[in-house]
């Protein structure tokens, strides 16, 4: 079944992650005038470095890192299951040690509640398991079933419903669980939804499935965040499946790596046929990139590894995809989104068509 | 001999390095917002990459790095002796490997104010001989005078004197040499003279030793540029011998190794006395960073690595030294810069009194 983009609260954001209490490359100020509203910041990366304690006594997240917008804090799981090392969950919560230095630590569900109200959160996110990928099926289970029981935990924690609290509906790429899975958080009436364990190594098809087996169980009025994804194709076809939220760090990272994102496609800034190319990265576009720098220059700065460089394609790259967000906004209010999909497919080169 | 400053002339400025056609980690317009109004571009960097083909014809050096204040370029007299391999120096100019890739070069006088004006410079700098240090002194008087034959032939190629030519005074570290060679280029009647040579290792009074030297005898209606210099100490001690002009590369390279410039001293970043540290870099600082961001928060940027750490420290150096510079420009005019001296000492931290 195939959702087309008209939820009730159907506005569609995309948030630049800030892993280490800034987004790689970039002030607050510039990502503000770039449109950004909600960034994402990891708590198991600042729990580890600098730690709670001393955000807490800096102000928090907002004043230690200067951001006045609003601050998504992740809660941990993605990271402990994919950098910690020697897990070992129990129902009480996960051990593991740091990957920065073998530290042990114990984060429980009310434990990062506790965490995030301290770093000064404006939108928490419960504790979840997520499974490896490929997975044996029960252990799928098992791991989704731990996220829900963590979730009505992490909701009993949040005492006085300080801060809007999300959950991550887990399931692997089983739809049927991640339907019923839905199902039962819905009941739960958090103040949004997150698709989490996804983009992690399974086929875009697939991913597409596990979400639309699992949008329609969750509430039109509530945002469905489809966490650390994509591509601009990503978006657009996960926005087609009732999605509204998106945090990943390919803007970013991929800028780092000398690779721009534009309405055609990609754009890889090395290449030798570059080297004499006095046209923006991308023409029309409005970004400060854009509007100062050719390729040529771009390439010369990424071939001697300057520090601007990356500056300047993380820029635009966040151009691009806070833009390509706001113009899907501004379909889905119109109500013309499948001819916004239509077009954003038309312009790609190569005439490719998905993923 | 000390000489106070206040030539005719003697409004000391300091040009950030932007040795790759970037100021390292800036912006452009960033470099404007501080007062930075010249900047300094090495030629031999770009002589080899991206080449000055490419640059010319993406429409000079302004416009390639997006930069409308002055650009001086160097020679690339100093790179060629302190990173090329396989020298060979004759007469007619001098043949190298470059450092990037080992192939082979051939750098005249003439070609070097070519390639400057093919850059599009407004202030060249003519080829010299750096020798090494320590070297003998037959050497050292053989390539100050081989510089001072080459530079009677910058100034011949530079038809229709299309932009300012500054020579560069060599003469290692013998008082005699350095004078002499003074008195012969001044006769010559350059657009502005380099001490070259100095800051290569030698210690601070011998290098200030060879400032005295030279200064008293190059025109004081014309700048006097201290190459390669230096500490915040190393300027005000050159200023009071008569030097106008600096370039260095410590504001920049010392801020991404987590370092700051502050009339106190230094400041390091990375120090765990600063983990819970809400203070500024510098107590009443102006500077971007000292208006957002605490020691902390530096601290943690520092250890994790990330870009904006180093745009955050080099925007404060920047800020430091233009600032510097500013006020020794004031204290000149105002006829004061005695006391400006002894008040910087004063704010030196453990009172320390000199270099």
């Amino acid at each position: 079944m195939m959702r087309t983009a008209h939820g009730l609260v159907q506005t569609p954001v995309f948030m630049p992650v800030g892993t280490l209490a800034t987004v790689k490359a970039m002030t607050p100020e510039e990502l503000k005038e770039l449109g950004a509203g909600i960034i994402l910041s990891n708590i198991y990366h600042l729990y580890l470095r600098p730690g709670v304690e001393v955000v807490s006594a800096l102000g928090g997240l907002h004043q230690f890192m200067n951001w006045s917008g609003g601050i998504l804090t992740d809660s941990g799981g993605y990271q402990i299951f994919s950098l910690a090392s020697l897990r070992k969950i129990t129902e009480e919560g996960v051990h593991f040690r740091s990957h920065l230095d073998g530290s042990s630590h114990f984060l429980t569900p009310e434990k990062v509640v506790e965490l995030q109200l301290a770093m000064g959160a404006d939108i928490m996110v419960c504790l979840d398991e997520c499974p490896g990928y490929p997975a044996p099926e029960e252990e799928v289970h098992r791991a989704a079933d731990l996220t829900l029981r963590w979730a009505k935990r992490c909701l009993e924690a949040r005492r006085d419903k300080a801060a809007p609290l999300f959950a991550v509906v887990q399931g692997g790429m089983l739809p049927e669980l991640r339907r019923e899975q839905a199902q039962a958080f819905r009941e739960l009436n958090f103040d949004g939804y997150c698709l989490g364990g996804l983009s992690v190594g399974e086929d875009k098809d697939t991913m597409l499935a596990m979400v639309e087996a699992t949008t329609p169980e969750l509430p039109e009025n509530k945002p469905r965040y489809l966490m650390g994804v994509g591509t601009p194709e990503d978006l657009v076809e996960a926005v087609a499946r009732g999605v509204d939220m998106f945090d990943c760090v390919l803007p970013t990272r991929n800028g780092r790596n000398g690779m721009a994102f534009t309405a055609a496609g990609k754009v890889v800034v090395k290449n030798a046929v570059y080297a004499r190319d006095p046209r923006p990265l991308e023409e029309n576009c409005g970004c400060y990139t854009c509007r100062h720098y050719s390729r040529a220059y771009l390439r010369h700065l990424y071939l001697s590894r300057e520090i601007l460089c990356y500056r300047l394609l993380t820029l635009h790259n966040l151009y691009y995809y806070l833009h390509l967000m706001a113009d899907i906004r501004q379909a889905v209010a119109a109500g013309r989104f499948a001819a916004f999909r239509r077009e954003f497919y038309d312009k790609r080169e190569g005439g490719n068509t998905r993923g």
